[in-house]
């Protein structure tokens, strides 16, 4: 199987590097010459891709405008696979089938990450033991979705999580896109000045994404602007019960919520199959 | 120098081990007697204190009513160091310096702990490459202060802070009560139901702390319930900026309140020493 990895940056140079573990021969592509030298010096691809036709599986690495343009324009392989691994689902889907296609589609999302970027810091083993989200539709080949699942089980992940691309993005809305924001208006506090001396893990943790790269997160933020927002109202509501007990002192109030919490936290570290979302170990 | 620690839970117990490694002889008490037993079964304390007065230095690692009592009821040893480790210092110094004391007092907080609680989670390595906090006031004996920096390096802390008990509450609210509210409010979203499969390591770090112990830290709350309340207004109106930044699809203002956020972030990474916080490595 020959394949092809766009877009060389943190992921796409984790993808390339993952697959050549696993024994596979990649062929990468990236707009900058420099990053494909790197690529090519460093071993993270074994050739640089020139005609997109030649591949079974191509791994589109780029973000979400970047990713809708490449698919929209390149001509691929007739019958072969294509796969992104964008932070957003429903957007690239809507694309993809807006016209007829001559290739397969799956739309995935790795979820592994880091809080820096650039193919310097890809690894192959980004995504040992992380889940991978497939998203599916009507038009989706469930031969090519049992391929990507192979291949991802090859890359180190382990489990894969199917559902719809609208299910993702309201999930992902939560799970990563509130959380890379909350910790971006965290720091925006002037106590953060000289605060260094009293912190311990859970100021790390909550700041820990604070200094992501603005580009790609606007763009994926802007994607998914009605989910992000339903969960910030959210968590504004949910800030402000807090705030409320504490400005009326109100011990037992707090305790409920604090105890609430802890109640949820433990019922959400099991997983849950149900009919919208599938969990599999690969 | 004979060494008592007060209160067996996951920081005592720590507090101990950490000082026995240090070569250090402690003697503890606990109101449980369970845990006294566990304690000396398991040589995380080398007897059980009966006397208060036999000690030269005495930890008390008790929750902050309960160390205030403790402090108002118990006789300590004449000119004999006592310091306590509550999350909250203002509270307990002003209750210390009401009356004359016997004792030579110093507040601490040191900048560690865990999601866990109970003797059975402590270990001596829990403050190892940490910051201690010591909160000074015009009362504190410089002496004790020393001493308790010397013993702090050896139970494995890396750095200390000195200042204010007030700067203190006002930084702690910030960097730990703050994140803890913030964890406890997160769970609280329907979309938590089922989402484990779209978690990655920011949601994880986000939620981390959500199931902390209600009844300590809502304590914990109520005793600084001003400066946690000035916290958690400063961080729901940044997060209504973002919100604001998305019902109006703002790319522009949703890329500089980011970018400002990584800022300020890169900012914030190193040690700050000012007239009010003196940061000293041990």
């Amino acid at each position: 199987m020959k394949i092809c990895v766009v877009g060389l940056g943190i992921m796409g140079g984790s993808v390339c590097l993952s697959l050549k573990r696993a024994g596979y021969k990649v062929a990468g592509y990236d707009i900058s010459q420099n990053i494909l030298e790197y690529a090519l010096n460093n071993a993270i691809i074994d050739s640089v891709a020139e005609n997109f036709e030649n591949f079974d599986l191509t791994f589109v690495c780029l973000p979400v405008n970047a990713c809708i343009n490449f698919i929209n324009k390149v001509k691929f392989k007739n019958g072969s696979i294509v796969a992104d691994i964008c932070g957003v689902k429903k957007i690239i889907e809507d694309s993809v089938y807006k016209i007829p296609r001559n290739f397969k589609f799956v739309g995935t999302h790795p979820m592994a990450g880091r809080e820096v970027s650039g193919i310097k810091n890809a690894c192959a083993e980004l995504f040992d033991g992380a889940n991978i989200v497939i998203t599916k539709c009507v038009n989706t080949d469930i031969y090519a979705v049992q391929l990507i699942k192979n291949v991802a089980k090859a890359m180190g992940f382990k489990r894969v999580v199917e559902c719809s691309a609208e299910m993702h993005d309201k999930k992902i809305a939560y799970t990563s896109q509130l959380a890379h924001l909350v910790s971006s208006a965290y720091v925006k506090d002037g106590e953060i000045l000289g605060c260094l001396g009293f912190t311990g893990g859970s100021f790390q943790d909550m700041t820990r994404i604070a200094g992501v790269d603005e580009i790609t997160w606007t763009e994926l933020y802007i994607c998914n602007s009605k989910n992000l927002v339903q969960k910030l109202d959210m968590l504004i509501r949910s800030l402000t019960d807090y705030k409320r007990a504490l400005e009326e002192c109100d011990e037992n109030n707090l305790k409920l919520l604090l105890k609430n919490g802890k109640e949820i936290f433990e019922d959400s570290k099991t997983f849950l199959n149900r009919s919208e979302i599938s969990v599999t170990e690969l």
